[in-house]
């Protein structure tokens, strides 16, 4: 069964998109840590990142660093983290978060409650600083 | 002035090296949050690890690629998490962090506190499994 992720990739789930190009998409994250929580995913499902050809990991992190730049010219914040866990969707996915400072990069905190608005909004800033 | 990660890989601060070439350099964090914590550095001195050259960023996560496969050989885990906060030490690093649960990768956790020679043989097994 395609993983979430490839869902939403194929259409059949809806995303607030923000980047795609031939091997890897980038949307926000609906439950996000800060506005502007970014996810970006191969289209190839692998689950463990580290599974990734090193080609396909480094082309991989190229990406999601184009990304980040947008994001970090369309959200205010101190500098944009990086995080990989990959314990709960099986389908690797690279965390782009806006911080201020390191605590906002806790998983444990509290995920921002945005509107379809808002999100659409925010996907908007960061897809046009691209 | 150099920051503390280049005195290290000048040999001018000791370290627990796993492992370098000629633009990259990972050693034990000697704050970890889990037994076999490792941080991949640019030999490059660039604060935001999203200044570097898109080529240079790919090639930093192929390397520390490389070191997460070794990481999981050698220390006994679910996967290794990748994290990049970037707002303690102004030259760009990624943690390479043992997980077997989201809450392993939590920087507010207390560190481990380590013998020298329990960082050297952990280093030592790491390095082995390159």
């Amino acid at each position: 069964m395609a993983t979430i992720f490839s869902r939403i990739i194929q259409g059949e789930i809806p995303c607030y998109k923000i980047a795609e190009d031939e091997h890897f998409f980038a949307f926000l994250d609906i439950s996000p840590l800060k506005i502007g929580h970014t996810l970006v995913v191969p289209k190839k499902e692998v689950d463990y990142i580290f599974d990734l050809e090193p080609q396909e990991l480094g082309e991989m992190h190229i990406f999601a660093g184009k990304v980040a730049k947008a994001i970090k010219k369309a959200i205010a914040c101190n500098r944009v983290g990086v995080a990989v866990l990959g314990l709960q969707v099986p389908h690797a996915h690279i965390h782009l978060i806006p911080l201020d400072n390191e605590n906002d990069m806790l998983f444990t905190n509290k995920k921002l409650q945005l509107t379809e608005d808002q999100f659409k909004t925010i996907a908007e800033k960061i897809s046009a600083a691209l």
